[in-house]
């Protein structure tokens, strides 16, 4: 029975660490599956597989045209490690599900058609290296799909979703939007066609039709206001009324269309994609129960012992305080066993992170009780405390940020900057002198663990600046740019000070994360397009310094820039002849100004159609992607909003205010430190306290605001699904579309 | 009793009025004052006043410095007679209005104070004028005040209040974002102060403070991206990533916060106005229920007569069978009378426009009906309503497209113009033909109104044009430019051939009245901005066409713009020398892109501090208005789209249709014109037939989609207050604050 008991124990783990981490992998239920499914899972294995993803995408870096040439042999079998280790973790995901679910997914016959096309086009190429034969590395353009598809967070793979949901109704709009681009076309072609006018750069101005529509499309992302429009201007006045007429059409109404079609569907798919995965994990907990479910009276429940031997599975790395206070919770009522509605809790339980705060008190404390709380420690000590400490060293940063702006080369600035600095080591050794160290260095004070690392480094970097000028005479360059720019972030801590700063602050620096993996999806584009960039353009344009005597140096090297507005904007240094050169020009196009300058100037020095890989990349990055990025702001922003607003306060945090161990984190921000952690017992001997608590031990939610707008979008939903609903079965689940309203009739139990 | 009867009548008919246009003002209860109240709606009055205002405004055109310069002394009795209709307006206002509700109200008070002034300015200036002494007509900024405090639409208003409640939150937002670009602008000067760079045109690159903040905070609106960061990359490639982290930071996570805080904002007081607009509209038809109600049996009723008359009184303009329509659908179990439910519907009845169909045969059918009949006759009308007939002109359309295209000056372009015309205006003869006229012409059918008059504009545009042509051998340049513009718009129409293009169009074409209320808006800001450009540049940077022997005519007369970007590019004619050029000025700063060249041009012809005023209209115009606008854009698209899906319909439409006497849109839409006409006993004979109608007589709702954003989020919002919810008192009403939840229990009724 033993051997049973923790097989289900084991499958039964299984299904709630997958409930835990929202994934929705119907995996096989076979004891040596769930423990390859453990392995699968764990943090080595998801960060080798990162680091291989990322060893694989910079290979660009050392591939020609490289930034540092590496031999053709060590990328390759770079590239083919990397492969194998793709290959690898696909394998070990197929032992781990079903063979159906399997093959029915899009991202497993993705990565494999990736793979084999990388290891094709490697081939190829290599044998074509050894006949001396150039020829072009086109597999390169799939190693974002590794990416994709191997990414452990959803955020990534959501935003490609929506993006292919959102395609049908955003081509409608761009057709239209086309419509009204050419039919402006059309009639600027008619009015100012036959002016015989000329641009400011004494080119002929509206004269063939192809031209006018890329002005026009140029003029709609505002890159070319007002210069497309002056000599029309010039000619009459009233020419300008066309151009107003355009620019409120396509500019104003089409692209804030465009924001609307992006984010109505962004919206949308987020709402059908939270809905899955709360039922999903409704389901699984479902599952789990029913395997561990045993009767009791006339309900089905699961014993304790059973319980903690699941947790035990589940999070290895919780603390035994932590686990009693999840049970307790569980079991308010000491019964001795969970009942089913708090069982389906406990992948959330698991979620929250609780921090376990033992009240200690001052090692220094501990160590020189006698010193530490004598009269003058005691002062020390309240002076700290007082929000006077705080406002002496706002204003220190102030007149800091004055001798900074400040000439540099005065002897008595570059002295003043080792007071400041001294200033700095001593507050933060004053805090911590004050408050409890482990406290003042915990997980979630971001300010604190700023301040010190940001004037460490700045003590270590000045240190090192002026060794190696009193000794070599020379100052580095780079270490001094560190210096400077970390004596400029110093100075950002005042706006800590600000209640209303910090509550954007916070609010921003919640959205990181999730911005993050939009960086993720930034990159994805960036690198395709790096890649056929660097095919298209590579060698065509050259950066010369200053002064340099090669021919057509202000011509960036190639004649046929000359009286362009490229060379003239001294452009040069855009240019696609490598990777990291690459990635600056896509920011630069990414940012729309001058963009037809460099449209242009590529055209020229190719061909023609060159524009439309400029076109494709305006589509595609700004259009899409940055109108993606500003509906996950907007919506990211307005859940913090709400939440602010609602003060979303879960059965798990009531629970542990009720039971008197939980600490005010309003307290704790107010006094910016643990300063209540001194006496031990606050509220502890609430009304709560039936079993025995280890004294001065206190748990504090990690913050209140959930870090990601998922998990908080999710419990919003979950908080509207009846607990007697189980939901669909998971085919069903698997099948929903953002079209169908909630099923709530649904509610099959599938046996296991 | 009747002469009671009648002035409570009057009264009721007043507030049931005043719930149809609402507006929340509690008027005097009099029946001298409810005769003033009707006065002061009159549409004559209204548009008197809109035509004052916009007189007033345009004013600036041809005061100094004029467009059309006019006398000081014309312009100036002209501003005192629309001074005067102001106040008269006021004072009008006044009359109907609570005196302690009158002087409360900010908006009368401004209106007051801006009268005072504008006298003044105009006392001091004239007498001035009179010993030649040169002032500033400074009270030219008021003017718009008018336009934001008379305005009959709400849109403008709210907006303002929108700005108004936005700026205690963007304000922190904004030091933050300043605080930030501070923060960079210190890292930038140390990182490049000492390098000793130039810039592409020479000039030293970031040495001084202030002008690397303005620098920067023009690289956030990415106009100078990516010039303002090529030296430095030039220096050092790694220097990019301080621009990159800067764009990221400001331009795009700072300026997507300001989008969210403006949009959250609007959202939330949009809701709060319409809720407060929902419970005034419930209120005021309580109101004139409790003047006109009888008893009959155990409730409160109005009996069939008195509602008649009040209808009558309401809306004098509705047709008897619209009116008996109503009646029935007030009263549809015919028992005389209407309950008070029924009767709190009325002013929505009366809102929505019903569209009374005379289901005739066609004119040529009654006057010639041997021949309308003929078997040609019928086969023509059949062709014309085949779907071939559509796809056939679309083909033509395309034809004529490529034939614009092509080159004017070929004698056989310009004979298949006259071709191309005569075949539109055979189409349209044939469709009139075919389907009723009335119908053709009817009051929604836009795409019909929108063909007839560009196609009768483009004829009689083409035959002045020829004529002139013919008898004085020279082409009019003004009347072929508009021939241009018609003959492209024509092409226009094949967007409503394509089912996906007429939904968008619709959806856009919805949204332009609220659109213009926007423009409003801007006008306001384009004012305010205007004369103070003018004042403060006027002349300073003068025109000269090409070829000009004018001193420094290259830099638009003035030597100080030498070798600037302003003159470079061609800008000369972008000035505030009077109030259009100001007007075009202000559009392209609007658009953002080389702005900085603009205030760089500016402040070298004036001062440094210029610059101020460029970033003062960038910050409230971009920053703010733009983004309300997107804002709106968005929320309208999203009201639209949740409609197109909930297909929301009010009681009255479904006892339209219960009646019988409704006309499908769809049908109406699919066969693109009145088709279903001809039938005249299509479903008349229906379930609800009692009352015999008038035969032939069909209702259509003007638009299923209701034209204003407003309407439809009132209508919203009203399905979910409970009918027996009369909502709170008008004091309370009018003091609701967004926070407030909607009080359900306040349903004390006011005794009047």
């Amino acid at each position: 029975m033993a051997e049973v008991a923790s097989q289900e124990l084991l499958l039964a783990a299984a299904f709630v660490s997958d409930a835990q981490y929202n994934r929705n992998i119907p995996f096989k239920t076979s004891p040596e599956a769930v423990r390859l499914y453990y392995l699968y899972n764990r943090w080595f294995m998801r960060t080798a597989t990162y680091f291989f993803i990322f060893l694989n995408l910079s290979l660009a870096v050392f591939e020609e045209p490289a930034v540092y040439p590496l031999p053709f042999l060590a990328t390759s079998l770079v590239e083919v490690l990397c492969l194998l280790v793709f290959f690898g973790r696909l394998m070990h995901f197929a032992k781990i599900t079903h063979r159906n679910v399997f093959w029915k997914d899009t991202k497993n016959i993705c990565i494999m058609v990736a793979i084999l096309l990388s290891l094709t086009d490697l081939a190829i190429y290599g044998a074509l290296r050894i006949y001396n034969i150039k020829s072009v590395r086109w597999s390169r353009i799939v190693r974002p799909i590794f990416l994709i598809n191997f990414a452990e967070s959803r955020q990534i793979r959501r935003a490609f979703r929506s993006i292919r949901n959102t395609l049908p109704e955003i081509t409608y709009v761009f057709l239209l939007f086309m419509f009204s681009l050419l039919m402006f076309s059309l009639m600027a072609l008619k009015l100012f066609g036959e002016r015989n006018l000329q641009t400011a750069e004494g080119l002929p101005y509206f004269r063939d039709y192809l031209e006018i529509v890329f002005d026009l499309y140029v003029l709609v992302t505002t890159a070319n206001s007002p210069d497309v429009m002056m000599p029309a201007f010039d000619f009459s006045s009233w020419y300008a009324l066309f151009f107003i007429a355009f620019v409120i059409v396509n500019t104003y109404i089409f692209m804030s269309l465009f924001l609307a079609v992006v984010y109505n569907n962004y919206k949308k798919h987020l709402k059908n994609e939270i809905r899955t995965l709360a039922y999903m994990k409704r389901r699984k907990m479902i599952e789990a129960f029913n395997l561990l479910k045993e009767e009791e009276g006339t309900q089905f429940v699961v014993r304790e012992a059973m319980w903690k031997q699941l947790v035990k599975l589940v999070a290895p790395d919780i603390s035994n305080s932590h686990r009693e206070l999840l049970l307790r919770i569980s079991d308010d009522e000491q019964k001795g066993f969970i009942d089913k509605k708090s069982f389906l809790q406990l992948a959330d339980l698991l979620n929250i992170q609780v921090i376990t705060l033992k009240i200690r008190s001052h090692p220094l404390g501990q160590w020189m009780p006698r010193v530490y709380r004598s009269a003058v420690s005691q002062f020390l000590r309240s002076v700290v405390r007082h929000r006077g400490f705080v406002w002496t060293y706002d204003v220190i940063i102030l007149i800091n940020a004055v001798f900074i702006a400040l000439d540099e080369e005065s002897p008595y600035i570059s002295y003043a900057e080792w007071i400041f600095l001294a200033l700095y080591i001593i507050e933060i050794l004053l805090k911590v002198y004050t408050y409890e160290p482990r406290a003042f260095f915990g997980k979630n004070q971001f300010w604190n663990w700023f301040d010190t690392l940001i004037i460490f480094a700045a003590l270590t970097a000045t240190i090192l600046n002026t060794t190696l000028k009193s000794t070599t005479k020379y100052n580095s360059q780079r270490i001094l740019d560190i210096v400077f720019i970390l004596r400029v972030l110093r100075l950002i801590r005042i706006v800590d000070s600000i209640q209303r700063f910090r509550v954007i602050m916070n609010t921003l620096i919640n959205i990181v994360p999730t911005m993050l993996t939009f960086g993720g999806l930034t990159l994805v584009v960036y690198c395709i397009f790096a890649i056929i960039g660097m095919e298209l353009f590579h060698g065509k344009i050259q950066f010369f310094p200053p002064n340099s005597n090669a021919p057509y140096a202000l011509e960036c090297g190639n004649p046929a820039l000359k009286d362009s507005l490229f060379a003239r904007g001294k452009y040069c240094k855009n240019n696609f002849n490598n990777f990291a050169s690459s990635f600056i020009v896509l920011m630069e196009l990414t940012v729309v100004n001058q963009w037809h300058v460099f449209a242009n100037g590529f055209a020229n020095v190719t061909a023609q159609p060159a524009k439309l890989y400029f076109i494709a990349f305006h589509i595609v990055m700004v259009i899409i992607i940055v109108n993606i990025f500003v509906s996950f702001i907007l919506e990211a922003f307005f859940v913090e909003y709400s939440l602010e607003k609602s003060e979303v306060e879960t059965a798990i945090e009531q629970k542990i205010q009720e039971l008197g161990m939980g600490v005010q984190e309003e307290a704790l921000q107010d006094e910016q430190l643990l300063d209540n952690m001194e006496s031990p017992d606050n509220d502890l001997e609430g009304e709560g306290g039936t079993k025995a608590q280890p004294k001065g031990l206190v748990f504090k939610i990690a913050s209140k605001r959930y870090r990601t707008v998922d998990a908080l979008l999710q419990r919003m939903f979950e908080a509207e699904i009846p607990l007697e609903d189980e939901g669909p079965s998971f085919e069903e689940i698997l099948n929903l579309s953002p079209a169908t309203a909630v099923p709530g009739d649904l509610t099959s139990e599938r046996a296991v």
